[in-house]
């Protein structure tokens, strides 16, 4: 676990500011293409370069099941964490098709399924478990299953700093990770389950309750435990949600961005904030979830995604979604013609 | 002018039910893609097929100056028109980028400047006058040049139709062109200037109100003519704005979807769709743009755009920013594999 004191990489200044300076000479009214200009500039911030680009991709999704789901908080079965593990594998899934889509490599991580679903080619098997523990009665990981977690995620993202990934897109899946998520989040932001639990894949209000009183229970149990952030993780959260931790902390220490999928990569996203300040400073986001909660877990971070969908399926597949226009902010920002190159008259002022 | 009064195509809603019924068969929670499921959908209504594709597209931008230009409501001098219909052609505009990123062929397509600007390689040249009347004077263009305006949208249309394109965006560039299609909209929406207009591409507090008062000026010395969109048209519009409306009706008459940009391009898809009700069913919305009053016309459309980028650029380059989020959501929609397909087990219910 040394590595979580190892530093995080700090931006470029210098080439934030020939960024910023390219975008005020290019043909068009100053700020006219919006949050696409902040987008160039961030991420020509994070190269150090005056003109970015998202040539190099990389996708992980980390799969696993969760115990809480023995407290009936989940509208689908839990068999489905190691159906869809296939699925992902087999290239059926939305993220599968979204990364074809966006041609990014996708590796998919299964850290401990209930259901033995055997050796499936493409899925990298690092089980921790058969899945967490039920976190209304222990805590959810040992403190070995934790850290082998954490350093699961950081071994996919140093993979995809070899392949010189210029953005990294991490998903999850597991049948009850919203339940797990949301009491994490109610940890880190000392929130009530009322307010940030949410229909996940489809409760209806009744479930939600049910959904935001078993969440109370598991608090209650940990209370003692939840003021350190690293304990909050460990007794609430999951296999899947530590490694994206763990992979969120090491690209912002290796100087990669990420780009944030949805409710619950955006709570992996504030426990790593929360571990290691500074790491935000690598992430972008990319969708605001229909989860209703996603919203304040966002304002803890000053985040502002990209898009506005109504997506709520997780698996990484809204950050897939978004990549296209990252690029096209970069596209713009690199291929525009300056006033001076064109021979266009500037404002009046 | 008898092409009006042909049919719009009816959206194919067998093959809309057929896409519906997909989309709740495919391996996610039902809703979980949020809009891109009901855009897949409207495609395929839009299509007449199962699995919608977005293989083949068409820009055409439409430029010319506008006579209101001399009351002093725009941030930039009116050259610029003339520079950026060469800048577009050389490719250095946004627009120009953004249509190479996503493939798509571009046309441009002069209809009046008041700077001579000769040949330009790669522009049609069809002008109409050199620029529209001062629309606080007189009208801004006579019947024959409104006729020819939206004749000229239209053969933009018949030839996007022509290549077989699946997706029609239409683009605009005149200086002075948000006050002629703010005045046009307050014709067709019956409000007031204070209450759309805005700053444009860049006026400050005063200059918004003093193009308020202009467009006061213009909505009263045409207030008898009002009534009718046509005469709107032709009273308030511009030669750009009139070839938008042509190519939105030639589109929807020949059932070919259209993307539509931002504030003026909306103004121009609610005059056709005033003009010819049904046009709007071959309309998607790419985005909501800075402009304040966009949301307005928006509203009176039912329409609820894909993105929100505080973009105010136009040129239809928040429509080329927002294809890949169309061609993702077919290409999820077309790509996801079933739950039978995939072996994977449906929701408790």
């Amino acid at each position: 676990m040394d590595w979580l004191s190892e530093p995080i990489r700090a931006l470029d200044l210098a080439a934030e500011a020939a960024a910023r300076a390219r975008q005020a000479q290019l043909t068009k009214p100053p700020g006219a293409l919006g949050e696409l200009e902040a987008l160039a500039i961030r991420l020509a911030a994070m190269q150090g370069v005056e003109r970015p680009r998202l040539d190099t991709l990389w996708v992980t999704v980390f799969a696993a099941d969760h115990g809480v789901a023995a407290e009936g908080v989940s509208a689908f079965p839990q068999a489905v964490t190691g159906e869809m593990v296939k699925n992902f594998a087999r290239g059926g899934a939305a993220i599968s098709v979204a990364a074809r889509a966006i041609g990014a490599p996708m590796e998919v991580v299964n850290l401990g399924t209930v259901a033995d679903i055997g050796a499936v080619p493409g899925v990298l098997h690092l089980p921790l478990g058969l899945g967490t523990a039920n976190m209304t009665q222990e805590a959810a990981m040992s403190e070995a299953q934790c850290a082998q977690a954490l350093a699961a995620g950081r071994q996919s993202a140093e993979r995809a700093r070899r392949t010189g990934a210029q953005l990294f897109i991490g998903g999850e899946m597991g049948i009850a990770n919203t339940t797990a998520a949301t009491a994490l989040a109610c940890a880190l932001l000392n929130e009530t389950p009322r307010l940030l639990a949410g229909p996940g894949t489809g409760l209806d209000a009744a479930g939600v309750a049910h959904k935001a009183a078993v969440i109370a229970r598991a608090l209650d149990r940990h209370r003692s435990a939840l003021g350190k952030p690293y304990e909050a993780l460990r007794c609430l959260g999951g296999f899947e949600i530590a490694a994206l931790v763990g992979a969120y902390l090491a690209c912002a220490k290796n100087g990669v961005a990420v780009l944030v999928d949805g409710f619950i990569s955006t709570v992996a996203a504030l426990a790593a904030e929360r571990l290691c300040p500074g790491t935000a400073n690598w992430f972008l986001y990319a969708h605001t979830s229909a989860e209703p909660g996603h919203v304040r877990i966002l304002a803890a971070l000053n985040a502002k995604p990209l898009l506005h969908l109504g997506m709520r399926l997780g698996e990484g597949s809204g950050a897939a979604v978004a990549v296209p226009l990252l690029r096209m902010a970069c596209t713009l920002h690199n291929g525009m013609a300056t006033f001076a190159e064109a021979g266009v008259s500037e404002r009046d002022d």
